[in-house]
C-alpha cells in the first residue's frame, strides 16, 4: 500500500458496505483510497511522492460478508482518509468519506472511526449531561419533556395556554413541534417571552419552572443572532432541525459561546439518509456520532418502542456514540415515539438514568389532560426511584393509576 | 377531506411512493396529512377550526401501483402542504415534506409540486444560462469545464502550472477537486489570486481567458464573506458541496448581492440521499428542483454514460427542472462522468447547446496532455456546430484526430 507512513492516529477510517463482483473489490478499495484523495500517482514526479503521499487514502481492509449466487459478493471494505485532508467542517468529512462514493451505486457508509486529533476539531456539545441538568436542576432522575401537539394555526394565547397546561405538570421541557415555523401568529422571541413569564407564574405556586425549547427558525444568516436572542430571552433550549439545516450550521451555534443555551438535536430528514439498508448512511452515525460532533446536548431518535425502530443493534452504537468518554461532554438521549407512565421502568433499564422522558400522545392523552399526564411521569420516575412496582404506587397517586389504567405496562 | 377551502396554488404537493397494506393507506394518507401538519383536530373548539384549517394537509391522490403477494401494495399518495407553513426555507420545506415522514418505514419522496407563490421565496439563479455565458464570453456552444486531477499535496507553484496546461486547451473553465479543503499549500484565496495571474498572463498570448472554480470552503458563519472576497479577487465561479452544507446555506449565498459570482453545485453526497429507489428522495429533486431554487447557476450531476448513472427517466426531470420556464433563472446543466471528445455530437443531442462539458480524464488523459485534450473538445464542437463530421474535422486537427485515436466515439 502506498502510504505506509500515515499512522492510524492520522486518518479518519471508514467503513462501506457494498456490493460488488468479487474479483473486482481490491482494484475498487484502491480506486477509492487512492481515487478520491490524491487523484493519481501516476503523474507525480518522483520528488513529490513523499509529500503528496500524507494525503492519500489507504485500503485497511477488505471483507466479504456474502457470496451472491450470482457472482457478487457484499462486502464491507475499510478506508483511511488522512487527517490533512479535513479542514475542521462536516462538509470536508462528509465530502471526503462520501462524496462521490455516495453515487457510486449499491454502498452505505457504515462506520466512521475518528482519531481524537479530528475529533477535537469539532465542537461537540457546550452543556452535555451535566450542564443540561444544571440549568434545569433536574438531578439523579431522567428528565421529562413534553411536546406540543399542534402549534400551526394557534394565536399566541392559544400557544400559552396549552405551555400552560404542560408545565402545571412539572414537565422539565416542553418542546416545539420541529414542523412550526409560521410566524403569522407569533414570532419564536414572542413565544419565547410570553412562555417564560407563563412559566414563572407556575413555579411562584408549584416551585417548579418549566423550559421552553424553542424551535430554531429562518434563514441560515440570521440563525446565530436569533439564537443568542432567544437565549437572552430566557429559552431553556433550541430545538434544531439539524439534518435540514446542515451540521456545521449547527456546529457554528454550539462555537459560539454567546448563544448560551443547549441544544436539542431534531432527526427530521435523517430517514432519507439512513433508511435504505443498502445505501445512505448508518443511523447511529447520522443521530449519533454526527449529533454530539455538532454539539446536540439532547438528541432525539426513533425509540425501539414506537412503530418504526432502528433495532436494537444501531440503537446501542447509537447511544455509544452520545456517551463514550472522549473528548467531547455526553448527549442526553431522547428516544421518541410510543412514551407513555408505564414504560419508565423499562426506560431505565433500557437508557439508565441519563435519559429524556420524550412524550407526545403519553402526556396529551392522559384522561386528565397534559397536566395529569406529565404528573403521571414523575409518579413513574418515583416508583422506580423508590423500588416500587407501578401498580403499587400507582394506589395513591391518581395520575400513574389513570395512566395505567389507559395504556397499562409493556409486555 | 378537511381543508376543501385552500386551493392547490396555496400548497406544495409532495408524492411519495411507499409500501403498506392496502386496507390502510388512506388512514396512513390522512394521519401524513393531519399528523404532519397541524397534529390534531379532536380538541379544537369549533370556532377555531377555520382558522386552523388553513394550515392543514390534505390528501390530493392515492394510487396502487403494484399488488404484491404478500397483501402489502407499492402505492403513491398526495399530500398537499399549506404554504403558510413554511417560511422561505428549505429547512421548512424538507422538514414539512420529508421531515418525521423520512422515518417512517420504506417510503420515498418522488416528487414536489411547487407554486409559484412558494417557488419565489427562494433566490434562484443569480446569473442562469445567459448570464454564466456573459461572464465568460461564451456564446452559442457549450462551456469547456475541466476539472484538477489533483489538488491535495501540490504546493501552490504546482497547482498553478496545472491551472496553466489546463487553460492553454482554451477551456473555458477550471474547477477545483471537490475534496480540496486544505490549506496548508496555498488558501482559496491564493489560488484564486495565483490562478487569475495566470490566465490573463496566457490571455494575452492566445486572447480565451479561462476562469477558476475555487471550492468554497470553511465554517458556514465566515461562507458569506469569503465568497464576496473570493469574487473580488477574481475567482470565476464558486464549487460549492450543496448537499453537505446545507441548501439554505447556499440560498443564503445566492441572496447575497455582494457575492457576485457563479455558484457550480457538485453533488457529492446527494448519493446518500437518492441512491436507494425506495427510500431517500428522487435524484431530480436532490440535484435538479432544489439547485436551482438555492441558486445553483451550473449543477453538475452523474452522466448517463458513465459506469453508474441517473437513469434516462430521472435525467429527463433533472433537465426539467433545470430548465423549464418558471419565475427563476434556468440552470446550466453539467453531465459529469465518462464525457470526452468523440461523445460531443452526441451530448448536442441529448442536451442541446446549454450545455457544460465537464472532462476530468477526457482531458488530462489526451496523449498531448490537458492543453490539447481541451482543444480536442473545442475541435469536437467546431466540428457539430459546422455540420462537419468528427472524423472529417479529425483530419487537419491533430488535439481531436489523438482523442479520436485514444477513445473513439459512442457507439
Ligand atoms: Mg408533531
Ligand atoms: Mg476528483
Amino acid at each position: 500500500m502506498v502510504n505506509q507512513d500515515s499512522s492510524p492516529r492520522d486518518a479518519v477510517v471508514a467503513t462501506y458496505r457494498l456490493r460488488d463482483r468479487k474479483d473486482k473489490l481490491e482494484a475498487r478499495a484502491e480506486g477509492i483510497a487512492v481515487g478520491l484523495t490524491i487523484g493519481t500517482w501516476t503523474d507525480l514526479p518522483a520528488a513529490r511522492k513523499s509529500e503528496v503521499a500524507k494525503h492519500c487514502g489507504r485500503v485497511e481492509g477488505i471483507r466479504v460478508l456474502e457470496e451472491r449466487p450470482e457472482g457478487d459478493v457484499v462486502a464491507e471494505i475499510d478506508i483511511a482518509y488522512p487527517v490533512a485532508n479535513l479542514n475542521g467542517t462536516f462538509a470536508s468529512l462528509l465530502v471526503t468519506v462520501f462524496g462521490k462514493l455516495s453515487m457510486d451505486g449499491e454502498i452505505r457508509l457504515e462506520r466512521l472511526q475518528m482519531p481524537d486529533s479530528l475529533v477535537r476539531q469539532f465542537p461537540g456539545p457546550k452543556f452535555g449531561v451535566e450542564g443540561v441538568r444544571q440549568r434545569l436542576g433536574a438531578y439523579h432522575r431522567p428528565l421529562v419533556m413534553s411536546i406540543f401537539k399542534a402549534c400551526a394555526g394557534l394565536t399566541l394565547d392559544e400557544l400559552v395556554e396549552a405551555f400552560g397546561e404542560q408545565a402545571e405538570g412539572g414537565v422539565d421541557l416542553v418542546k416545539d413541534d420541529e414542523i412550526f415555523f409560521t410566524e403569522a401568529y407569533a414570532t419564536p422571541e414572542d413565544r419565547v417571552r410570553a412562555y417564560a413569564a407563563k412559566a414563572d407564574e407556575i413555579a411562584q405556586r408549584t416551585g417548579r419552572r418549566t423550559a421552553y425549547a424553542v424551535n430554531l427558525t429562518g434563514p441560515v444568516h440570521s440563525l446565530r443572532e436569533r439564537a443568542r436572542r432567544l437565549a437572552e430571552l430566557g429559552a431553556g433550549a433550541l430545538l434544531v432541525n439539524v439534518v435540514a439545516y446542515g451540521y456545521d450550521v449547527v456546529a457554528d451555534l454550539a462555537r459560539d459561546p454567546e448563544v448560551h443555551v443547549p441544544i436539542l438535536a431534531h432527526p427530521a430528514v435523517s430517514g432519507a439518509l439512513y433508511g435504505s439498508p443498502n445505501y445512505g448512511i448508518a443511523a447511529d452515525i447520522v443521530l449519533g456520532q454526527l449529533m454530539r460532533l455538532a454539539g446536540a446536548d439532547i438528541g432525539i431518535f426513533p425509540s425501539m418502542y414506537g412503530s418504526v425502530t432502528l433495532g436494537r443493534e444501531a440503537t446501542d452504537r447509537l447511544l455509544q456514540h452520545l456517551r463514550a468518554e472522549g473528548a467531547h461532554k455526553p448527549v442526553l438521549p431522547a428516544p421518541s415515539a410510543g412514551i407513555y407512565p408505564g414504560l419508565v421502568p423499562r426506560l431505565y433499564q433500557d437508557f439508565g438514568v441519563d435519559l429524556v422522558l420524550n412524550a407526545g400522545g403519553g402526556i396529551h392523552g392522559h384522561p386528565g389532560g397534559a397536566r395529569m399526564g406529565g404528573r403521571a411521569f414523575f409518579d413513574a420516575i418515583w416508583a422506580v426511584e423508590h423500588g416500587v412496582p407501578l401498580e403499587e404506587a400507582a394506589k395513591d397517586r391518581p395520575a400513574l393509576r389513570q395512566a395505567l389504567e389507559k395504556w397499562g405496562m409493556p409486555s
